[in-house]
Parts: C-alpha cells; sequence; structure tokens
C-alpha cells in the first residue's frame, strides 16, 4: 500500500513536469495533471495540498540533484582551476538526464520573478551555489591558481557563465555542442583569472 | 485620430507587458489587458489580431532595442577586447532602462521553448547577436587582439556570460552590482584570451 503510494506520488510529479513544461505553471490545471497521472482528485489531494506544492517540489527535486553533482566535482580534483573546468562537463549531464526537464528551469525562473515563495526557494539554493563558488575562488587564490581581488564577484561570473550556458542549449539545443562551450568558457577565463599570466606580464 | 490609434496601440502593449511579467503569459487573457488599458476587445483587435500576436510585438521591440545598443558599441571602440568590455556597461543600460520590463525577458525565453514560431523570432535574433560577435572575435583574431581556435564557440561564451548576468540581475536584482560583474567577467575572459599572454607564457 505503501508502494503504491510513493508510486502515486511519482506520477503526480512526473505528469505536472511534463504538462508545465508543455504549457507552463499557469496554463496548467490540477484537473489536469490528474487527468495526465490517471489519479483521483482526491489522490492528488491526499499527496499535495496544491498545484504550488507539486512546483515547489519539483524545485526543490531540481536543486538538490544540481546540489550532489556540485559537491561530487568539488571534491574530485587536483586544483580549483581544474575542478572548474571538469564542472563544466556536469554541463553535459544537465543536458542529457536532464532532457525534457529543461524547460521546467525556465518555468522556475519565470515563476520566481512573480512568486515570493518560489522566489525565495530558487534565490536560496542560487545562492548556495555562489557561496561554493566563491569558496572555491578563494581557495584558489590561497593555493595560487586564482588570481582576484574580488572573490564574490569571479564567484558570479562563473555562476553567470554556466547560467547562460543552460539557458542556450534550453533555446537552441543542436545550435552548439554547448559542454564543449563551457568548458572552452572556463578554461580561457581560469586562464585570464591566473595569477602566473600577470606575473609572466609583469616581467 | 491617427495620433489617438497610437496611444491606443502603445497602451495595449504597455498593459499587455505589466499583466505578462506579473501573471505570465499564460495566465493574462485578452479582456484583462483591455481593462487595464482602457480600451474596448473592438479596439485590442484593431490593432492586434491576438494575444499572441501582441506577445511578438513586445518581443520584437524588446530584440530592437538591443540590436540599436549592440550596434552602438561595436563602433565605437579601439579594439575588439575595448568593444567588448564597454559593451558590458550596456547590461548597466538594459537594467536600468529596461526596469520593470525585465520579467518579460523570462517571459520570451519560456514561451520560445513551447511555442515554435515564438521560438523562431527568439532564436533568429539570438542567432545574429551570435553572429555579431563571432564577426567580432574574428576581427580580433585578425587585429591580434584575440588568440582562439574557434571563433563561434567564442562568441557562445561571450554571450552566454552576458544571458547568465541578465538572468542573475532578473532574478535578485539586489544580490550584486551586476553591470561589475559584467565587466569583470569580460576583463577576465579578455585576459584569458589575449595572444600576448599565450606568446608571454611560451617565452
Amino acid at each position: 500500500m505503501q508502494e503504491r503510494s510513493a508510486e502515486t506520488r511519482a506520477d503526480i510529479l512526473a505528469s505536472a513536469e511534463k504538462l508545465f513544461s508543455q504549457q507552463g505553471y499557469e496554463g496548467t490545471g490540477v484537473a489536469e495533471i490528474c487527468s495526465q497521472a490517471g489519479v483521483s482528485k482526491g489522490a492528488f489531494y491526499h499527496h499535495f495540498p496544491s498545484k504550488h506544492a507539486v512546483f515547489m517540489t519539483l524545485l526543490e527535486d531540481w536543486l538538490n540533484i544540481l546540489d550532489r553533482q556540485m559537491q561530487y566535482f568539488q571534491g574530485n580534483a587536483k586544483s580549483v582551476p581544474a575542478a572548474l573546468i571538469d564542472m563544466a562537463g556536469m554541463l553535459r549531464f544537465v543536458f542529457q538526464s536532464a532532457g525534457g526537464k529543461l524547460p521546467m528551469f525556465l518555468e522556475f525562473w519565470s515563476q520566481a520573478s512573480r512568486d515570493r515563495e518560489v522566489w525565495q526557494a530558487t534565490i536560496a539554493p542560487y545562492r548556495r551555489f555562489h557561496q561554493l563558488f566563491s569558496d572555491m575562488v578563494q581557495r584558489g587564490v590561497q593555493e595560487g591558481s586564482l588570481q582576484t581581488t574580488n572573490a564574490q564577484e569571479t564567484a558570479w561570473v562563473i555562476l553567470a557563465l554556466a547560467t547562460g550556458i543552460l539557458m542556450q542549449g534550453l533555446l537552441d539545443a543542436d545550435g552548439a555542442a554547448w559542454d564543449e562551450v563551457g568548458k572552452h568558457g572556463l578554461e580561457a577565463l581560469m586562464k585570464g583569472l591566473s595569477p602566473s599570466q600577470s606575473e609572466t606580464e609583469k616581467a
């Protein structure tokens, strides 16, 4: 019985994700989610108090996946620039495994710009990603592999590059090899932030 | 009479933009746009065949503004890297003048991921921006200010950085001085792509 309940919950989430991606959050109703998932309204409200709650669950699940990926790459490289360039390879994972889920990413951002609760749920992990990158940049400065006077700003630049490539890949999946673009971008950026460059320059 | 007609058209566009930003495209109806603009449905349909047409007009207007800005910066700098760093200053303009219009940007992307016509209207200028950056990068290589084996890829990196900063500014306007982040990012990137660096490195 519990197993079936978990299955119902998963069906609701998968159906909602599909419909939100295709029609947007505003354009999708609870009735439609139920019909797509093949569950009753009673079953829906047993699992979720509202459409909004379903949306928030999808958002949190998505962010948890990204979080785990980030942690993984952080712990497996010999230097900070190497770790960041490795992370660009994460983009391939995001595009491949997320697949049809990607339009949801846009839906999250779009909702975040007008829904306070979604905004807070989005901004909190986004700032956490920023903090994680700031810490990495600072470690890079300490280990002598990076040079910057403003680690916070540098971290925003890295996050912006990743976000931008994600957006482009969403809009134009076949427009380029987006993981290659990410790698090229991170490499150029790391080179531009490398202290050896500026010292050689001075010499 | 013609003047009043142009005013009505502008009122419809401004009201639609406001409502799309606040409630999303799907969540906004023609009746609501009319009521917000203080115009009759007859007047609405005199100017636009559909809600979709209003959306497309807003999208085209937005892209035309960006286009003009890009052209301006391109013609006013002594080298390609300098022009690109100047363009980061454009972000300040986009944030300041666009103001409340920014949530619309997300709405455009979100709609583009599910509406073929919006997608084509979005992707065409986006690819034009990419082409413009590719041309600039190639000129940079020719003038000896940039080094890259793949100008197309480098152009995507620049565009991704700009898009990502726009997205972050949208989500978290007060989170950072976004035009400064843009400038810092472009400077680091240009430094990483500078041929003098790699030559000094070799020496």
